[in-house]
């Protein structure tokens, strides 16, 4: 019996890695007068709809989707923050 | 006594509203054998560090600059993820 999940994935540039998107939105939140910012990274939230078995079976094609797509193992770090079973 | 915060925000397109990049990743995801993919919805994961007298304030700001400048309000919706206190 097949279910389907709703799975969230973040993807962020690894700390110390350049992130020119991030600086440039830091930049534009102290030109609109928010000055207490101290830094932006700015990454991908993916939202993904799939059919499986179970959560675990779930968890592990994410994992494989973002080791083989997604993410950018050497400037980028993914992280699953949450399954949720949808109807 | 102002304090470090670390908060996350996740933007996303809104449901409806047609999602190119998204479309993209899921097609891409379906060449690479993931054909249990039913839906993808590609966003924005969006880290900031900033001071602030306490939570309150920090979530206030954020969602200041969210309508301001992070997400457009016709096409995406925004969310507060967490707020942490940073050394």
């Amino acid at each position: 019996m097949r279910k389907m999940y709703r799975v969230r994935v973040q993807i962020l540039p690894k700390e110390g890695v350049f992130d020119p998107q991030g600086q440039t939105v830091k930049g534009a939140l102290e030109k609109l007068g928010f000055e207490k910012v101290k830094e932006v990274r700015l990454g991908k939230l993916i939202e993904i709809v799939l059919d499986a078995e179970d959560e675990s079976q779930v968890k592990e094609r994410t994992k494989a989707m973002c080791e083989k797509l997604l993410a950018n193992p050497i400037i980028e770090t993914y992280q699953l923050l949450d399954v949720e079973e949808v109807s």
